[in-house]
Formats: C-alpha cells, sequence, structure tokens
C-alpha cells in the first residue's frame, strides 16, 4: 500500500479527489490517500502531492518521501525550499499546454488584427483598411520550454515570423533561435509583438526595464503570460506613457492583481487574471497517477525539476 | 503583343498599376495594358483584368476576349453576367486564405477565451475561472471551399472539434464532413461558434433565417466572414434577443454598412468593415500574371468559375 498525501488548499482537494482516485485506479497503483487534515505519520508518507500554496511548507518530518509531485507548471515558490529533498517534479499537461497556446495565439491576433478597435467602436467607424498579413508581423518568443515552443510553433505555422530566445540554442521548425544578451536584444528590437514564458528565476527576475523594454519598438505589443515579476512594473508604465503600444498582462507579482493598482486603469494595458493555462484536474491527475506508478516501478519519473540554480 | 484592359475603379487602378506590370513582365509575357480611360478598340482586347464594381458591365464589344480575371474572390456580382461568354477565372491567392484563416481563428479565440470581458473591465472583475479548452468548444464551418477548408483545418489543428457543411462530401484531416438539410441542422445544433464561408447563392441567399438560427444553441456565436445575403437580418436580430449569445460580422448587405443599421448598435454584434481577407495587390498581380501566361500558352486556366448554377 502506497501512502499518497495530497497537500493543497480544501477547494483543490474536492476538484481533485475524483479524478486522482480513479487515476491512480487506472494504473493499477494500490494507494491510500490522505490530506492534511488526516492525522497521518509524515514519516509513513511516500508520496507528495503538492501545490505550493499548500500549508505545508516544512518537508522535514517527511522522512519517507520518494517525491514531492507539484500540481503547477511554475515550481519557484517550491524549488528554493532546503527542507525538501526529495526529488520534485512539475506539472506538465498537454491540457495546461492547449491553454496556452490558445491565450498566446488567441491574443497575439487579436493585436494583430486591431479587434479591439471594433469591439469598442462607438463612432461606427467603417474604415476598410486591412491589417498586414502575419508574414509582415514579426513576433519574439521568450522562453522556448514546453510552453514557449508550443506557442512558438503555432505562431509560426499561422505565418508569423518568429524569434526565439532561450538558454541554449533550439532546433524548432519555423522558429529562429537566439541566445544572449545580443539575441534578446535582437529578438525584441526586431518584434512587433513579444510574448513572455520564460520561468522566474534569480536571472529573468526584471528581465524586461527600463534598458530591455527600450529595445522594443514604437507601437510594439507585450503579452506576458509567463509571470508578473519578469517585468519590473514601473519601468512597464513608464514605457506605455512613451513608445510602447499595449501590454496584456495574465500574471503579476501580486495576485488577484490589487484594485489600486495603475494596470487596471492605464488604457494601454489589458489584465486578464491568471487564465492562460489552467491546470485542470482530470487530465493532470492522469499525469500525477502515471509518475507514481513510473517511481514505484523504479523507472525514472517524468519532469523532475533541476534545482541547481534555485539552490545555489 | 498581347492586350490586357484592366476594368476597375481608378483607385484600384493606382494599386496595381506598378505590381501588375512587374509581374506580367516577370512571366515574359510580352503584353500592354490599357484602362477604361483608354480610347481601345474592344475587339482588340485579349484579356480584361477585372473588379465587379467596375464601370465596365457590358462584354457584348469585346469580340476577341480570351477570358475575364476577377480580381475578387466573391464572383456573384459578374457571374451571372450573360453578356461575359469567355471564360471567367476568380481570385485565388494565399495571402487572400491566410488572411482569412487569421480573421477567423483569431475571432473564434476572442470568443473562446471570453477576451471581450477583459477588454473592457470598468469594474476591476478578477474572476479566475479558466475557459474551457478548445477540445471542449465545437464549431462548425459552413462552406468548405478554399478559405472554409483552410479555416476548418487550421481550428481543427488548434484542437477544436469541426464539422464542416458543403454540398460533397469532403476528406479534411480532423473535420466532420456533412451535406444536406440534415447534415446543417446536425453542424449548426453541436456547434458553440458557426462560420459562415459559403459563397451568395441563389441557394444560400439568407441561408441563416428564421428556421436554421433556431436550431443554434443558447449563447452560441456566429461569425459572418462569407457574405451578407447568406443572413436574414430581421431574423438574426430577433434571434441575438433571445437564445443566441453574439455575432461578428465582417459583411452586410449594404457596404459600408449604413449608420442607422440596429447591427451597429446592437449590444451582442461586433461589426468588421469588410477585412476579413482582402486582396494584396503584389500577390494577387502574380496570380493574374501567371492565368494570362497559361491562356496565352494554350495552358488551362486555373480557378475558372463553374457558371452553371448562376446561369440557369
Ligand atoms: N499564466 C499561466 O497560466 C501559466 C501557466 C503555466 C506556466 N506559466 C509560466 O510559464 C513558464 C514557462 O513554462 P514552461 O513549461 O514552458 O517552462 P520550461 O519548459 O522550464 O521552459 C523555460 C524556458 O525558458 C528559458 N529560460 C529560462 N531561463 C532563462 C534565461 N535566464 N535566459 C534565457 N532563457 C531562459 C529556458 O531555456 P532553455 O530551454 O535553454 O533551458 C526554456 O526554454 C513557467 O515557468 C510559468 O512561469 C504560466
Ligand atoms: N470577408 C471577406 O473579406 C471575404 C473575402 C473573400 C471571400 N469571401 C467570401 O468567402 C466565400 C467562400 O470563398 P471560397 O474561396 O472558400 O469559395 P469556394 O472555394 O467556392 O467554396 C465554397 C464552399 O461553399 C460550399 N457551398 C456552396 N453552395 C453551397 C450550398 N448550397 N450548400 C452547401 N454548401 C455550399 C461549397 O461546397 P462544395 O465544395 O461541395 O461545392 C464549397 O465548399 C466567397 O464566396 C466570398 O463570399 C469573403
Amino acid at each position: 500500500m502506497t501512502r499518497v498525501l495530497f497537500a493543497a488548499k480544501p477547494k483543490t482537494w474536492a476538484e481533485y479527489r475524483a479524478p486522482l482516485t480513479a487515476a491512480l485506479a487506472e494504473t493499477g497503483v494500490t494507494a491510500e490517500i490522505v490530506t492534511l487534515d488526516d492525522a497521518t505519520d509524515p514519516a509513513t508518507v511516500d508520496w507528495i502531492v503538492y501545490a505550493p500554496n499548500s500549508a505545508l511548507q516544512d518537508f522535514v518530518p517527511y522522512t519517507a518521501l520518494k517525491g514531492c509531485l507539484c500540481l503547477w507548471a511554475g515550481i519557484e515558490d517550491v524549488e528554493g525550499n532546503r527542507t525538501l529533498t526529495a526529488p520534485l517534479t512539475r506539472m506538465v499537461d498537454t491540457n495546461l499546454t492547449r491553454g496556452m497556446v490558445e491565450w498566446v495565439t488567441g491574443h497575439v491576433l487579436r493585436h494583430h488584427l486591431g479587434m479591439d478597435a471594433h469591439v469598442v467602436n462607438p463612432d461606427r467607424r467603417w474604415d476598410g483598411t486591412p491589417p498586414p498579413v502575419a508574414t509582415d508581423r514579426p513576433v519574439a518568443v521568450l522562453g522556448l520550454g514546453v510552453l514557449g515552443a508550443a506557442c512558438a510553433r503555432n505562431l509560426a505555422e499561422l505565418g508569423f515570423p518568429v524569434t526565439g530566445w532561450s538558454r541554449r540554442p533550439k532546433e524548432i521548425p519555423g522558429v529562429r533561435s537566439v541566445t544572449g544578451d545580443d539575441g534578446l536584444r535582437d529578438a525584441l528590437s526586431g518584434a512587433r509583438i513579444v510574448v513572455l514564458l520564460t520561468p522566474h528565476t534569480r536571472s529573468t527576475e526584471n528581465l524586461m526595464n527600463a534598458r530591455t523594454l527600450g529595445w522594443m519598438q514604437r507601437g510594439a505589443v507585450l503579452l506576458n503570460p509567463g509571470r508578473g515579476a519578469l517585468i519590473d512594473d514601473e519601468a512597464l508604465l513608464a514605457a506605455l506613457d512613451g513608445h510602447l503600444g499595449h501590454a496584456t498582462l495574465d500574471t503579476f507579482r501580486v495576485e488577484p492583481l490589487p484594485q489600486d493598482h495603475p494596470f487596471w486603469s492605464h488604457p494601454r494595458v489589458t489584465v486578464t487574471p491568471h487564465i492562460a493555462s489552467a491546470t485542470r484536474p482530470a487530465s493532470a491527475a492522469r499525469v500525477i497517477a502515471d509518475n507514481i506508478r513510473r517511481g514505484e516501478a523504479g523507472m525514472p519519473m517524468r519532469h523532475v525539476v533541476d534545482r541547481t540554480e534555485a539552490l545555489t
């Protein structure tokens, strides 16, 4: 009997209880699932299914832990936790990728087509000038991981010339790969639309600051479905009062975005409530269950996080 | 020396003069291009490059005409013209298809993601409920020709379950093909978003009427980048005051849409100014020049219109 501790808020447990039980049964693993409300001896827990906003922050008592399976794709709130020594996996789910591709493609096309001028058009303006075709609208994607690569590929298929920026060079059909500070400048200065999809690490904190925002073109658009901390908010607001065309933001330093934050009222900012890519319980539960099955069978788990940078 | 008459409004000639001259030169055809303002003997004209809103409506004097090459994709205003007996070709241009795929994909994703609620959000509402993924949002595309098929394929690749309706059954990857009145009912009643991309013919006039709109689901969305006459305007307005969620329209019975038309003020209607798919002179000129080259070389022309239905 494998013991799985589900460490997340009660609301999350309500969503996951049925799908996780079913997914574990499907894999053939005989498991008992407990929650933080149960009086379980930590030393008897094999696996922790984890949401970083859970009450559990001290992993020391879990002496027999085989792995911590994060329910989220962004793991910056757990990867630096030194009390966790067991392997940490993050959520990679096709529905997560789907959602992100939909949000990014949708908002790129919204800005590309100039949709807002039609959605809100009190003057009944009829201006038949067509937008340029996608082949004339260069896009930059910063971060070419699971999500960034899928978005870049889809935008390239629609015809957009795409430049992608990552640590190491990548080979993605239709995507020009650049790296380093020169590559960043190249990507930002050549694009009409820029999409942020790097994780939040010490190297990417304030990736978009006065200097890098200054590299962007007059009228260019910034999309941030990555993490709020990738942007220096003050510098972005200044750039929006200057040369920048628009910012559509899904992630923020504080969420929900406080009611008095200037992003809410700025005419060139669109706020979406961290919905770009939500974990959906049914498919996420299958990903978690499959990793527990792999671990129990002595196979390497999928999507194990390399915590070198976070812990140094 | 081949003589080509460019029969379109002066504004169109200004856009096409340079690209068409260059494209003809590239094909190696030695051609002289004249316009309606030149005093040319109609009997000496080999080819007519044609915009249906041109002053030329009587083709009888053009006794040596080898072909009429339409600059537009929608040819309903010329195909019934009995004075034209030479072959008629219509515009099929990759940029035309690109533009349509971009408009359709963009507006499908806009409605799918519920974007309008974020673009206009004076109450600063933060509702983190994610939209369903595309795989849970069935779409119907009516008309699976050059444009409809390209849009249907692209939506299917994004994950939407797509049903396509056409006269004859089609094989398009990821698209369920239906035909006939039963097929229409099936497509309309199963979809959350419906896209109209049939041409305007006698059989498709008022395709969307009180009966067929009644087949659509509560809250479903109608996109019309096809032709205004595909919709019975009164019936659509009634449906929008009832069960229908929204209509985003790019084409209208009268264009520009008259300032007093109720579509402008209806809260559930978005008007775009016939920009879904505009002919771009540079690429369209190459399509026309290539067809003249083919005709002069005795090869079959591309995109010749079957006028049987229009002329009976
Ligand atoms: N808004 C939402 O709903 C939502 C949902 C899920 C995730 N997210 C965000 O999306 C982010 C990306 O997710 P993912 O699954 O695609 O992550 P991932 O697979 O880890 O990919 C991260 C990418 O960023 C690049 N990168 C990291 N640090 C860099 C640096 N210092 N310089 C240049 N490139 C750097 C990596 O380059 P290499 O490939 O060369 O290592 C990699 O291409 C997550 O971290 C999370 O913050 C948002
Ligand atoms: N908004 C814009 O900017 C814009 C620009 C260009 C074109 N358009 C419109 O888009 C339309 C479609 O263009 P296209 O190039 O895709 O045309 P197309 O290649 O001729 O395709 C027409 C499609 O409609 C189907 N169809 C025709 N009559 C039908 C009927 N009675 N019942 C069921 N299906 C029927 C055809 O079925 P079969 O394949 O079985 O024959 C075909 O699949 C044009 O006619 C034009 O009105 C709009």
